[in-house]
């Protein structure tokens, strides 16, 4: 990024905030040029030619804001609930860009609360943290029923002048790990989700808010409570969207089948590690978000890539130690990270790419982990389940590719998931259609992964009237499960 | 094959004909059971999970002939060109199947020109070959320009009493090898092609006439001369057609793709072998046929695959001497095999398997074979070219598998091969849309191979019309140089 | 017709047969040429443009034979039930066309039993027809479930040589009206069918066996034990394969949707006459054939259509007595016509061309034809109902057009006239989506009718699982309440 | 429109902008309602069931805005050319809602330079206008190859106060009529356009801004410089982009194929007129806005339809004088009302729903405008051409409805019209497949219009490298004339 020809900032990964601070700016037209890059080489360790289109360009929004010297740079929202009552602490940073000391003054009012006020006195370029903590009595509980959102606003004062503002929503909601539960607010939690790519036939992978919005009513139209965010962060827009709407987010960072040797890439951990820490500072306050997911169907059958899997979790665990962390393993009884992660994740294809039924599939492989892995006792779940369909394509053979042959595998293969009984719930591979990398054609119909629910359009396959049935009466089953268990 | 529950046949292969002769049946009815069995197992070493569908039943004609004590089994009609006129020389194989010797005489009409009539005396359950040579000085040549067929009408007589008769066509052509080129009636050949397979939706395999016909009209109005039978002997009646429309047959026996692994099958040698046994006289007076193949695609780059292609030319030069024969590799630049057939031919798939351009890849594959294999010098033919195409799919990016890229993928891949200067010419892979074995779907979208020029309805992509651009520029050319060369 | 470039015979109509016979023809090579017309004009009353498509050529199959100075012209077999037994009554007509007075002795065999031969002599140019009358006390009855068949084998003698023979099928059936029934062999028949063009994309209306066969799997595969053979008699290949499989056909002549004005054409008496006598003794010994229909659709409102239709319903009558007659009126409650016929049928729309429920449009209109017409008291037939469906496309706004539009509009229709308790049965509109003439684009998507329950190739609707539930679960019912009356 | 449940403001037509100001309002919590209603009714005269989607709910944007007593209501800026030199006159008009009398005053900014300020006094509720006028020396002419906007920011001050202010933007450019041509600043205007619909499958009518960019690019990729808004005015984003752009707009009010009985609606005058009301002073800034058109299609062939022309064409000139006015006429040879527009227009569609050629058609049609009609003399806009073409519908027949047919039509149709020596130009009927009433279905394959450049999916149709290939040479040739026309 330039200004006036002058680079001001550079950034790795296309799918994470960053920011660049001017000073000393005269009053008078400037140029803001962005080169963006998406060519692939070895610099790049975690965008390489792969199962969805690595777009070009500016894909995220683009803000500028004229700041004083000093101004909010962060609010962190967290959540407890004690004594059977909600309480919040907060965080707020604040920045001295100025080449003086300063001394700040920073007012936060949090859902309605309007807490004391405190002062921070920050030397030129420093930044300080101010927290605060607080008791929330009458607070709706944040919930894929009754999403109740709050404000967290804070207003930076610099004598009696009001120079910065930052206002964020937050929910009053927690995650926990109780044996092979996970549980929202207490209660067990059942997954019935979708992963979703970014991508649209328009729009590429900087959809505008309405396509967003239409996916998200799709998605609550099929039945499902969750979204994964494969593979890698998010656009602000779903995230708040997630967070009006109740639906439940895998957010994970970005990174989907890389080697052993990709791994090594000498990039790739810095990389890696990176957009972990930019994900998680710029997501913290969002309830949807219940868990973070790292490292898609990577080399974690491999000591090498154990050491990468240990290294990200301490970090997500040292960023956010409010939510459980997990990862999507393809690693068919021979993955060795299970001891790692909170929750264990499993992509599987059986129907697909092998013809062994759900259930004997999947009753090996979760005695294998019961029995043999670290991720013994530990949560369970399948984060991608799927098969391709073509729309418009059928035949009375059934046979794969068709949308016939998809709306069986899936009517199994959720069937078999779902009845399983240690079985957290699942993720369908996948929302919709999604353009590949052009090395990839060779596996990939119309160089497209042909695996979503509905096509790139967002046509319906047949499979979709399936998902939904399945969904929606897996969904009644839970709440009359819920029921019972009250009486 | 079972006659009121008793075997009286069993036969290997699906692709050519054979026969059962029932002696002393009793005045009644009968009960002809045919077991058709297309499973794959070590059994069958030609049919396995492949790149096209092994339908099952019976898919070629079957007929009940009443024949008496002696038939006639074959005739065989080998045209000669010498001293500026044409000649041809008949064989025809008469079969005694009754108890007792018997004396019987063989009319042969050839072109209308009655020969002389011949006796034989066959002993019980003996066969025996009589033998004409003529000399037709008004024949007609037969050419793709002019297809002009003449019968071979044999007649057997135990006394008086006509008790056999036996009809078929064929034409005065011949084909030589002349150091680089493929000489056809003289004149060099040019070959403009297509690979087909029998294959239809609604009809499978079992292709009737109409639907063949329809097939060949196409290929006519797309300014082809040839087709390549892919990868099996075809249907008489696609033969026959091709006889009367003049059109050039590469027909070639059933293997497709086999490893050094199938190869080594106990049973590959034996029903490689016999296919070619059963092809060549049961086709070989169809003047269309210009040239025998084998083993597509096998291991023509290891010593046990090169004794297994050597085996086979020699058995089919043992038949038939009056043909060249080939291969089509697929072997780039590791192929030991060149030094056994008469034409080195080559599968080569730029622009879709890999991304080299045309005519460095064709150049540098050609430059090899000159200098470095037993084919130096030989005619040379590219027998597969192509990309895949989904009908109906296209997009502005002009992926893989769109029309738009399949159509200029063809354009560049046929200019580049049609403009080489020692290639002899060009065979399209393929006609129209295939349905593959289940085990193919992987790679085949639809579990169809999409490279078709018509999709398996027979609807035009957008590059029949590139295609067919192609091929009449390159005939009116040739006719061009032709007339050149005259002058 | 032309031999020799002399006409030997012209024709009008391209759905039934005719044949041209040449004597005193010269031992050498002769040409045959058929000039086939299809240009619509004043001349043709019958073609017009129209909602199926008027292919050219030769669609039909043309057989040569060589015939002697006396020859079987036909023969025509009926059966009768009286006291318990199955009676046949046969007539053979033997033409002399040589030039002198002939004695000629014809032998007939029925369904295996040899009958006494007669005598019979023809002066020149003279033809004649001899009877006979036989019991079959084993006959087995051709009925859907068991379509017995047999042969009539009529062998022509002139002395001691064997000059000609004729052999056709036949079956034992009867079919008679008894009040609003319909029955075959005695037994009320229920009708679930399809109307059938003759069309293809690949053979345009001229289809081989296996393609007619192929159809016939497909209307078998659906539960259908009807077929309709809309808007002109049909390819003996056709009637054959519903013989043996036991398909009821409804045979109607030539004519859809004429109007008063195209009916005053002065050449539509003797065109539409003709193709009457020329299709009943074609198809006369078909047992598959139970109801002959006239005039689809045409102007049965008016005083001059009536007149037509009466003069047919008399022909029809003349020439088989052994049927009953019908004509499909879309002529909602203003047709004149209903005393003609012995059977009631509508062709109607609803929830297609108009919104009106089934239930209470079917209701409206059969209190009509009871209350207002001579229609009263007749068995009531459905000929046409259905609704358009574009393969492939489909949305969730199930608007018309779309498959599931389609689907659910034929659910209705189809259960509500099912359920109707006066109604012998139905006849979807359409077996497959057809090419109709360019004139009629504007209401036709793709210049075609895309009413077909399978698409022109033949691929399943979304429709084609609606419609073969309710048939097989109708034909379900059926059996039961026959059972149940048994009891 | 309710506030706290109660009415607030209504208002018919759903294309354009109206509003509400609500006093006296409490500072606490206040739900605002609004109730769309899309059904069709006798109240409603310009909302019928049509050939485009009616959809229900809010579509366009909703803004709340803060205001004081005073505010400012609009700004109108009309640019002139004078002694080869820029003028504009602006006027700003003040409204006063308090309920005192007010004093304030406005500050005009225009195209960057600071105008005199203005004082006004307004009684309460009254309001009232500020006029300026200026001469801009270096002012950039606005023109499709360099569409120059500029500022027009007006500012409201109650004593030191701002209390208001209301920025917008225009461009200096100019149309006139000079005989049969339309000039734009002072050159020669040549259409090459396309009709649009607002209509999306994902979107309805209410398009986000991404996809309207996105067809602009679209339209702008095909060569073509206007579209036409049919058949009502447009959102304000999209007319943002067309001035930024420099996509010259044909911008028309709310009606299409509106029958005299239609019109006779009682609503029909006032809600019709009321839409030109909203329209012109909502849009009259917009540069590129070069013509207002009405009533596209209605009954311009009766007396009763020609007085309702003529009202609107005074209205139009009311309320704007600086753009010329037309109508899109269907009415072949028999249009009375041609004196009254300054340009005459048809919609046309030879070669669709007629076969007469487009040269013939047109000629046809131009002389007599010439010869017989009020419009003789006057400029001559061809607004609608085109053909239907199913996206994915092709064959060999090229039959109405396929690609195929569509391409070529527009190929002649284009080429026919462009090369009239008096036309202005051309319409394509249409950009993309819309949604049609489901009344519509029958001439509406899939209840669509199918004659979109590009299906609703934005899908490219053969048609659109046709297209593009015409407009393109169009352009280059109109550039070398204008060329030619320099020197």
């Amino acid at each position: 990024m330039y200004l006036d020809g002058k680079k001001i900032a550079s950034h790795y990964n296309a799918y994470t905030i960053f920011d660049a601070i001017v000073t000393d700016l005269e009053n008078t037209v400037h140029t803001l040029t962005i080169r963006a890059d998406n060519r692939f080489s070895k610099d790049s360790a975690l965008h390489i030619p792969n199962d969805y289109m690595s777009y070009g360009g500016v894909s995220r929004p683009v803000v500028l804001e004229q700041i004083r010297g000093q101004y909010i740079r962060s609010i962190r929202v967290t959540p407890h609930y004690r004594e059977n009552c909600w309480h919040a602490d907060a965080e707020v940073e604040v920045q001295n860009i100025s080449g003086q000391t300063a001394d700040v003054e920073v007012q936060l009012t949090l859902a309605g609360q309007k807490l004391p006020s405190r002062h921070i006195s920050l030397e030129a370029g420093a930044s300080g943290t101010l927290c605060w903590s607080a008791v929330f009595e009458d607070a709706e509980e944040w919930s894929p029923e009754n999403p109740a959102l709050y404000e967290a606003a804070a207003y930076l004062k610099n004598g009696n002048e009001l120079i910065d503002d930052l206002i964020d929503r937050f929910g009053f909601r927690r995650v926990e790990i109780s044996g092979k539960d996970i549980l929202l607010n207490g209660k067990k939690l059942r997954i019935r989700g979708l992963c979703r790519h970014e991508d649209h036939p328009q729009f590429g992978c900087a959809l505008p808010y309405s396509a967003i919005a239409a996916d998200l009513e799709i998605i609550r139209h099929l039945g499902a409570n969750s979204v994964r965010t494969s593979h890698y962060p998010n656009d602000e827009l779903f995230l708040d969207l997630c967070d009006e709407q109740g639906i439940l987010v895998w957010e994970e960072n970005h990174a989907r089948g890389l080697s052993e040797a990709d791994m090594k890439n000498p990039n790739f951990e810095a990389q890696a590690e990176r957009v972990i820490e930019e994900m998680i500072p710029a997501h913290y306050n969002h309830p949807s978000i219940y868990i973070w997911g790292i490292l898609n169907e990577c080399a974690s059958d491999s000591e090498y890539g154990r050491e990468c899997y240990r290294k990200q979790f301490e970090l997500i665990r040292k960023l956010d130690s409010s939510r459980p962390c997990s990862f999507a393993s393809c690693k068919f009884k021979t993955d060795i990270c299970f001891d790692l992660p909170d929750v264990v994740s499993y992509n599987i294809y059986p129907l697909w790419y092998h013809d062994t039924l759900v259930d004997e599939y999947l009753k090996d492989l979760y005695c294998w982990v019961q029995e043999e892995t670290g991720g013994a006792g530990k949560p369970f779940l399948v984060t991608e389940i799927g098969a391709g369909g073509i729309y418009g394509y059928r035949n009375p053979a059934h046979s794969k590719w068709t949308e016939e042959y998809q709306a069986m595998a899936l009517e199994q293969q959720l069937t078999g998931v779902l009845k399983h009984p240690d079985c957290t719930g699942v993720y369908i591979w996948q929302f919709c259609d999604i353009r590949v990398s052009e090395e990839w054609f060779g596996g990939r119909p119309r160089t497209m992964n042909n695996k979503g629910i509905v096509d790139e359009y967002r046509r319906r396959k047949l499979s979709y009237d399936v998902v939904r049935r399945i969904f929606l009466e897996d969904a009644e089953t839970a709440v009359k499960h819920a029921q019972t268990a009250l009486q």
